[in-house]
């Protein structure tokens, strides 16, 4: 993932969000905890899809269902309590059946970690086709620059 | 702790915090779970004494250590994702080793929870009085109205 | 809760299970966090529901719905990673809508804390009677001696 | 990971240990969440570490420190509550300064996930040389078949 260099950049991402830690995010090593990383992708990626959706609810009825299939995270730096982290969603390579999404995380003006996340679009038989209009508002959130 | 009507008023509470609900605060019954409630008072205790012992520093050195003896919830509504939650922090009765705090919980303007504590001071040999100084800031602290 | 000291003895109750600790239930400290001890409760109370409305099938249907009400916790001693809890379950005084459940845990054969719950009997307009057939089964988990 | 077929059995793998799962690990779907299957690996690796450091205590002094850089997790099925999950460990490649885990969960005869981690031996100065004894035990661990 590293070896684009956007992806360690605030500015490269359309979707920013900043989230509050928690004394519970800590291990006892007084770092946040891997695993509460992972906790901070899934909020991201949950709330990414909220926006997402709220704006498709137009023309995706019934809302697509979604299953992730795969997740990948660069642990970069440590992360720390209290301060807020901010996360970041862009979508990467988009598929027949499914999309990458190109998560960041960063606390103190640091990326600390970076996460890739295969999402696959579930019919009731299996894998089915991304609808066209999700395809269109997925390609509006690529990396910029 | 539901005796005392102010405990429902988020006016009686002289300090007060939002915090942001989680995803993975909810269990399957698609409400805020139990004992993320106290998570949710965990945090206010933690917060609120950095607030505390943060404005006494001149006088309280080494920091004095808690432990906490006692936790009640009563659980009085429930809670929902992606709405923020309020919380709140009270000092109730101050004894000579220990005092009890009084926190409450809400959401959409409604008290979804109260949590009483016990906090006990403790030296090296067991509970040991509280310090003058501290006990005269908790006692800034109390329900209003 | 400590007055009854059947309460503190393991022998006392009815409904013993040990259960396995992790790494995530540790915080900084580097004892079992308060929050955990409820989670473990949390998991008490759900096992022993399991037990008690798969043995009463017959007669329960449907099978009552509870929401926790109140819950009391003593912490009595820290817990320690990565040996495994014993949790114990026995039912208190049972009310006309609601029962009172009182929990233990212990570690390297410590009680480490005492848990009260109450639990009320939910119907479709609020606290509903508690079925006879589950109050005949409530009444043979009081505490023993 | 899934280009090699041993990664779905679990006679493939030298160390096995199953684990309880709880009610907490479950989300809003009742199914158990993405990110608990990430702190079942976290305790996975958290017990292997133990079973590898206790036998090494003789020759590793001090205990070596490994930071987690990457983790990725292949989620091939759902898993459920209450059964038990059981937690697979293998030693991958090897490096100068790292060496990459293989992991895998199975509930039911099923594998549901493959996860594998890259962990850095850290000295006081950043990443340094795996000490050969533990190299020699690293490589006693590699998956079989």
């Amino acid at each position: 993932m590293k070896t684009d260099p956007r992806r360690l950049l605030l500015a490269s991402y359309p979707w920013v969000q900043t989230m509050e830690t928690r004394f519970a995010d800590m291990d006892v090593n007084r770092h946040l905890n891997n695993v509460a990383f992972s906790r901070f992708f899934e909020e991201t990626r949950i709330r990414f899809n909220g926006t997402l959706f709220a704006n498709a609810n137009a023309d995706a009825s019934p809302r697509p269902r979604y299953l992730v299939a795969h997740v990948a995270i660069d642990y970069l730096g440590e992360g720390s309590y209290p301060e807020p982290v901010t996360m970041t969603y862009a979508v990467g390579s988009i598929g027949r059946t499914s999309f990458r999404s190109q998560k960041a995380m960063f606390q103190n003006d640091r990326c600390i970690a970076l996460c890739d996340t295969v999402l696959v679009h579930r019919g009731d038989a299996g894998p089915a086709p991304l609808p066209d209009a999700l395809r269109s508002r997925l390609e509006a959130f690529g990396l910029k620059g």
